[in-house]
């Protein structure tokens, strides 16, 4: 998927509607995908975000020893793959393989780029403190790449228990709101 | 709006689809009102939320001060009024009366639900070590009210500067993540 490079200032707005993202991470050349819905922005610029990774994951080791990883966000075409990423462990099996995923070379960190997703986030943990209680990272996105052929992505957002609301209509109002 | 108590253990299941939320808190007597959309979940149960609230808002020195909170669900039909009260501070004008918003009195905090939402929060800050540095409040959401009538909550989802995403259709899949 041809992507162009996104100010890191509007990384906010992939963000803060709330998607399921795909996470990537890589070790001795062995990258791996989880999927997420526990982020947050902290702050706009740089780009600040929060996220909890279970302990019981495969990905808390590596972001952990690693310190980098890659946030994807997928649409709906992509629904059942994030599904089944989620349902299994890079401990077990290569995702990448498994569900017919492109990893493509990041630029900054060792972590690959989902091709698929239509937006793709580089990110270094920079705050570390958090982990050991809540098992959260603090990140912040160095570099953020945007397929720009997508403006009106519909994105996943989980319910729970396997149930995803599609993202509909986009409203606009006028407002002084970042 | 009636409302039935909704188990704890199903908040995340709100809120892990990351809505714009209307946070409301009260201090000696007085209500206000802030539109909020920097959240996630920690945990599932007790359900530990993470918000970022700048402390540039008046909502801050007053969370920071009561450490009690109402997180408010609302639905695109009051879209108008979330930016409306996102984009007005409490240090001048009372919100509830502003945007013909009605308060109703909690259950467990001082802060009041606002009626028309469709699900309501009653929080409390369980840890503020993370505020100074992020503006980051750690919340236990202690009680959780829902509008048993509302199956698929159009919610909305800020995309930045005044455009929102609304909720979408819901797909389900068979998974094994909660």
């Amino acid at each position: 998927m041809p992507k162009r490079n996104l100010p890191v200032s509007k990384v906010y707005s992939l963000l803060e509607p709330g998607p399921v993202v795909m996470v990537t991470t890589a070790r001795k050349g062995q990258a791996n995908i989880m999927t997420m819905s526990w982020h947050m922005m902290i702050d706009f610029e740089p780009p600040i975000v929060g996220c909890v990774i279970s302990n019981r994951n495969y990905t808390f080791d590596i972001l952990k020893a690693t310190k980098e990883c890659v946030i994807n966000v997928p649409t709906v075409e992509l629904a059942q793959k994030v599904v089944g990423v989620g349902n299994t462990s890079g401990r077990e099996i290569d995702k990448f393989k498994a569900f017919g995923l492109t990893p493509v070379p990041a630029s900054i960190v060792q972590a690959p780029l989902v091709d698929e997703c239509y937006a793709n986030l580089e990110c270094k943990v920079v705050d570390g403190k958090m982990v050991a209680k809540y098992n959260l990272f603090i990140l912040e996105v160095l570099k953020a790449w945007i397929d720009p052929a997508r403006k009106d992505p519909r994105t996943i957002h989980h319910r729970g228990q396997g149930a995803f609301m599609i993202a509909g209509e986009t409203v606009k109002f006028p407002s002084k709101m970042k």
